[in-house]
């Protein structure tokens, strides 16, 4: 089960993180969240944290480097879900998740989401964006 | 991260089953799911098994199970995403996925529970019951 699967919703997708990241898995998921993107020509990606107790420095660059991918393919890409101890945690450690977009849950991410995409990308005034 | 999250969807409840189940994990699951079921108000669950590869009579008689206790509480649930693998040897094993109903997709299941939930849980005529 080395692969993180990747859920189709509407023009949207949606990858929920569960196990422990390591270097090959996150290439992966890399490599089939950008194919899956041109695939399904999706507009925007929400990756679900909830299931994550900490977000270290090498998470934080998979998710930067998902969203900076995901943007060239026109995708935006929301973090949701982030567990209010995991952000005391960003915070105190310093780390920013710089150009990634967070909201509370998947419905209010795929709201943020839709928001954007009907605004032409210009919509990110609801953006709450993690400095 | 012993514990799978439960994503809202609107009136739905998403869970994405993605490490090895165990007795403990499973009972986890069964007991958040149906207090998610009651907290959120949802009207239907759908369970992602896309990563898995393999479906045995454990996992058989999880997703039986939680699709019983879901009814009990008024929810209807839709396993999607099962790999072409996974039916073949379901079949083949003869195991039947009792009470459970199949949907290529979760945009298909999502319009599958729709369905349902607007059809006042008549409408199963579009639903794929493996038996």
């Amino acid at each position: 089960m080395e692969r993180i699967p990747i859920l189709k919703l509407g023009q949207f997708l949606l990858v929920t993180i569960q196990v422990d990241m390591h270097d090959q898995l996150a290439m992966t998921l890399q490599d089939d969240l950008t194919a899956r993107i041109v695939k399904d020509r999706a507009r925007g990606v929400l990756i679900d944290i909830s299931a994550l107790d900490i977000v270290d420095s090498f998470i934080g660059r998979m998710l930067s480097n998902i969203a900076a991918m995901a943007r060239v393919l026109d995708a935006e890409t929301v973090v949701v879900g982030m567990q209010p101890s995991v952000a005391i945690t960003l915070v105190e450690l310093g780390l920013s998740l710089p150009g990634i977009r967070t909201a509370l849950n998947v419905d209010r991410g795929m709201e943020l989401l839709r928001q954007s995409v009907e605004g032409g990308g210009a919509g990110a005034d609801d953006g709450r964006e993690v400095a």
